[in-house]
Formats: structure tokens, C-alpha cells, sequence
């Protein structure tokens, strides 16, 4: 049980939050949307992995499974990405910007000052643009905001990675704005 | 100077950022209106501070200092309250439950799981309501992601206390929304 009483216990992770708060939901909606499936020129099954490996690596089941299983709908791969994004992606084809791009996202989770110019020149090495170091960084942070609002408040969330198949079909085909 | 070319290399910390990307800029604004200046039972001041706390704990010089300059505008005292926050506020005088639910936003700065339901009852019998400890938690999240962007691109910031002077009048009486 979550350490606030909720208006709907049984909604899971962020959702009961933002159902909770509608002030606080609207600009965090907002946010995600704009972040992961607006004008970009990293496409958001990038963008959701780089979510899904920072929200693992802050602990947070809920935002690194859910996030997941929204790239592997993007993708059009199965849900076997979640443990994937865990592993650190050593079975799946992804380009060696984005790698150099989550090496920037992983420094964020540890805290700003951890990204050094030597993270920055290997990212540009493989192609990166400043405006994508900017959203990965960006959507770094982020998560972690969203990983601590969610554990921060003691929410529920389902167990095993099934359970999030349509949560992840939703977040990638219908977006955040619907909430 | 920053990891990205801004647009404006003379607009500090996140200033520089938001200029840079008016769509990212938005929500990211609309959010610090809503928790630091929007409807709560929580004072902006009460909560400028602890967004100001939680930024000093995540060593962003920018945050933390602009933050309590706005702390110290609305509750009328001077930019000595910089220094207090850095300290813990011994010679500043505020309500148990304020300091209570500080102990709950510098669990959130450690990690989500950080909360436990003691510092969650330790908060109530001081009179915290569901909806600050909602509030506090999330202004805390939402300022490990602002710090973690500030510091994350790499971007300037004055030094000197008495810099943010004006900044934090800006940030408490006219707000966010305008930049």
C-alpha cells in the first residue's frame, strides 16, 4: 500500500499519483510526452530505452518495466527487452550512438557532475547531435524524478514483465496525454 | 562553459537550458509553477526551501542558491538563509513539521526506496497532511531532475550569494512562468 492514501489503490506505479494530483499530473504528462514521442531526431523506442536502463538503474520495477515494454512496442520486439535493458543490451541490435548516448544517461542517474567532456566527445564521436545529448540528458533526469515520486510514495506494482504488455502498447501508441 | 552550444552563453543554469529548448522548456516551467507557486497548504517559502535543500545535497550550486534566494524573498528575511539551508537551518525558526517532512525530501535526494513509513508517521505526528507529504516528495524528485540537468550539460553559474539577489525576487513574486 502506498504511504498516502490514494483515491484508487488498485492503480499501479505513477498512475494512482497522478490520479491523486491532477495540479502536479497535467505538466508531468506533459513532460513525458514531449520527451518521448515528441519532435525528435532519436526515435522513441531509443528515447524509452534510454527511460527503461535509468529507471533500472535507480531500482524502480515499475517505471523499468513499463518503459521497456513501451520500446518493445515501439520496436516491434517482444517483451524479452526488459531483462535485456538489464543485461545492458548485449543480444540486441542497437547503434553504437545510442550506446554512447546511455553511457551519458547512466552517469545522470549517479548525479549532473558525473558527465565529464570525455562522455560528451565519445557521444559526438559516434554522431550525436547537441540537441540529442540535451534530451538524453534531459529525459536522464527525469526518470529520475519520476523512479523517486513513484518509490518515494510506497506505490504498488504488478510483479512479472506480462503484466505490462498493453501498459507498453498504450504508452507507445496512444501516449501520455491520455492519463 | 557548457557541454551543448546554447544559444545564449551568458544565461545561467537552467536558464540557458529552457532558452535553448522552448519545447521541453514548457512543461519543465509549468511543473516548478505548480509545486513551488501553485495552490498547497505547504507556504512557497516552506517549499522553496526544501527545493532548495535538496539542491544543495545534490551539490548543484545553481539550484541550491537560486532556490533559497527565493526562499529568503518570500518570507521577507535576508540571503543569510543561503548559508542557513547549507547547515540545516539551526538558527532559522520553522515548524516541527516542516523539518520533519525535510527528513522525508532528504531520503527522496538519496533514492525513492530511502522513504520508510517511519519518516512517513514521524511527518503526521507533526501534523503533515497526505497532500504535503504528496508534495514534498514530488518537489524533491522534480529537483534531482532540474539539478541533474543543470549539472548533467555542464552549464555556468555565478558564484556569489548576493548575485542570486535579484533572480530570487524574480523566481518568488513574478515566477515561472515567464521566462
Amino acid at each position: 500500500m502506498a504511504h498516502i492514501k490514494l483515491l484508487n489503490e488498485e492503480l499501479p506505479g505513477i498512475v494512482g499519483l497522478l490520479n491523486y494530483r491532477p495540479e502536479t499530473a497535467r505538466p508531468l504528462l506533459d513532460l513525458a510526452e514531449t520527451l518521448l514521442r515528441g519532435s525528435s531526431s532519436l526515435t522513441s523506442g531509443e528515447r524509452e530505452i534510454i527511460a527503461a536502463s535509468v529507471s533500472y538503474r535507480n531500482d524502480c520495477h515499475f517505471c523499468h518495466t513499463s518503459h521497456a515494454a513501451a520500446a518493445a512496442a515501439h520496436l516491434g520486439c517482444g517483451l524479452g527487452l526488459i531483462d535485456e535493458i538489464k543485461a545492458g543490451l548485449p543480444n540486441t541490435s542497437v547503434s553504437s550512438k545510442l550506446r554512447a548516448l546511455l553511457d551519458i544517461a547512466h552517469q545522470v542517474q549517479k548525479g549532473g557532475k558525473h558527465v565529464t567532456e570525455e562522455h560528451i566527445s565519445a557521444a559526438r564521436e559516434q554522431g550525436a547531435t547537441d540537441q540529442e545529448i540535451h534530451d538524453t540528458v534531459l529525459i536522464a533526469a527525469a526518470f529520475c524524478m519520476f523512479n523517486r515520486y513513484v518509490d518515494g510514495l510506497g506505490t504498488w506494482a504488478p510483479g512479472p514483465n506480462e503484466a505490462y504488455a498493453e501498459m507498453g502498447e498504450r504508452m507507445a501508441h496512444v501516449g501520455y496525454g491520455k492519463f
